[in-house]
């Protein structure tokens, strides 16, 4: 029996006293010049030359921030975009991360039904089967899924976080100014679709693992809806909420910690506040590691900070 | 300006007499052994093993069935579980069954926001950046989606089917019985989360191709509701169905076309319903495409006579 998801994550976050997650979700517009000259100049090129240059950031970047972030979020998008490279690369450097402690999530958002919601699982967080045995594409610790299919799309996905100890985290409230379209229709009961759906979670996550205190099966909810977010944490107490939209897309730290079960409970991603952290500090490019640093220690203290407030 | 998707898929059908999808959904534990055995005496082993008898039982399908079948539908799950193999197979199938005609329906139900969207669609129906030009990682016809993110995830996908020809399903009402948890919850004003699924779906299109008779953004609508697919008719008039559940989830042929408008606008996908043919008909494993072709006709001859009736 693996240890569980939530206990690994909340050992990680108690240890660096840090709930910030990275993001790693680069692209070829704005990788570091320097990259792409020295993944040419080791043989690569076309969508190879792209998906090399995107391993050597990740490398740079987990390294320097290993002894103070807990997780690492790859968005898988980025990667899928160069192909056969891009996967091989997406599959390294969560190899990689996971190699130097970081927690790794899958950010995929995958979602089918059946027989195909288990070969998604397979896929990002389980084990696939080969003539003689069995083989991971992935093997990350946590993958993102949408739930608009209901419990048999989301069941696969927990056999393989009580099997494997792997997590979960179902998109409930987006952090985009478009969620509202569906997310917030008004249901005959009072309550809003994404309400619904963090019901439907919360009572997923009781057939996984009900007696603790934090479940494996988490939830997406934006920093940008601070309010939906103070209001889902009743709805979902057992919960880790994942939380994009600090930084970058314009949430701050109280927002962002506003969905915590008073100051455990949550998880805060930071994508190109991180990445691209050495353009607005105006280092040169390559010191981007080094920037990235800086701003995830600023980060953490933010975070920190508003944790004590909260 | 490419010809639209609509009218491409509209032509193929016309000229086929034939809504049939193809579905290529291969598993390790249903190919024949015989492939598995190619492969392996061929030096794979491991995924690519696995990968490479998925390629050649897919090339062996679409050649049987090119002069009968309009679209072919790959489910990403499936070719993902085996990683870069995996991915290399997907991208090369597409590709032949291009060759041969068949316009090609990557079933990936991707789903993001803002960048992540856009990346997504780049991966699936578009071309991404590179140091020297642009490249596809799969460059299929289409893609299905899952709109629950709302507009800003469905945009970046309408911007590649305006520019490049393509197409989109977006996920209304699935085939399986958990479609009812979320999608069937009511709303205040009387609408089923679904249907606001479809309405949100005919109005996005009429910001795409407002003045064709079908549109480029399709939905899937499971056969194994025709009810529902019949009443989603009128809220969706110029939308394309692509309709799985026809055979091994149980639907006929009058449930199937249940949705189309009169006789038109509508796909109707199997998957392992010809994909394992041969072993419904007692045929040896060798002789699996010659099995699909023959399931192939059948089916098709079952949505005409339906069709006649519809």
């Amino acid at each position: 029996m693996s240890p569980s998801f939530a206990s690994r994550l909340s050992e990680r976050i108690r240890v660096l006293d840090n709930p910030s997650v990275l993001g790693l979700d680069p692209r070829r517009e704005f990788l570091p010049e320097t990259l792409l000259l020295a993944s040419a100049a080791r043989g690569f090129n076309g969508a190879e030359q792209v998906a090399e240059a995107f391993g050597m950031f990740n490398r740079a970047i987990l390294d320097a921030l290993q002894d103070c972030v807990a997780c690492v979020k790859f968005q898988s998008a980025c990667y899928e975009q160069y192909g056969m490279a891009g996967i091989r690369v997406l599959a390294e450097s969560i190899d990689y991360a996971k190699s130097l402690g970081y927690l790794t999530i899958l950010d995929a958002k995958r979602n089918d039904i059946g027989s195909s919601a288990e070969a998604y699982a397979l896929a990002s967080i389980g084990q696939s089967p080969l003539s003689d045995g069995y083989w991971s594409a992935m093997d990350a610790d946590a993958v993102t899924i949408n739930a608009y299919l209901g419990w048999d799309g989301v069941k696969p996905f927990l056999e393989q976080c009580r099997e494997r100890g792997k997590g979960c985290f179902v998109l409930v409230r987006t952090s985009n100014p478009s969620a509202v379209d569906l997310q917030d229709l008004v249901l005959h009961d009072g309550r809003k679709v994404y309400e619904a759906m963090a019901d439907l979670v919360a009572a997923w996550s009781l057939q996984l693992d009900p007696d603790e205190e934090f479940s494996s099966l988490g939830a997406v909810v934006g920093a940008t809806w601070p309010n939906e977010a103070k209001a889902l944490r009743s709805r979902m107490p057992r919960q880790y909420f994942l939380i994009p939209g600090y930084g970058a897309q314009g949430a701050g730290a109280a927002d962002a910690v506003a969905g915590f079960a008073s100051t455990k409970g949550g998880l805060v991603n930071s994508s190109r506040g991180i990445m691209l952290a050495w353009k607005k500090q105006g280092r040169p490019e390559v010191e981007f590691a080094e920037g990235a640093r800086e701003e995830a220690l600023r980060m953490r203290d933010d975070l920190r900070e508003a944790l004590i407030h909260a």
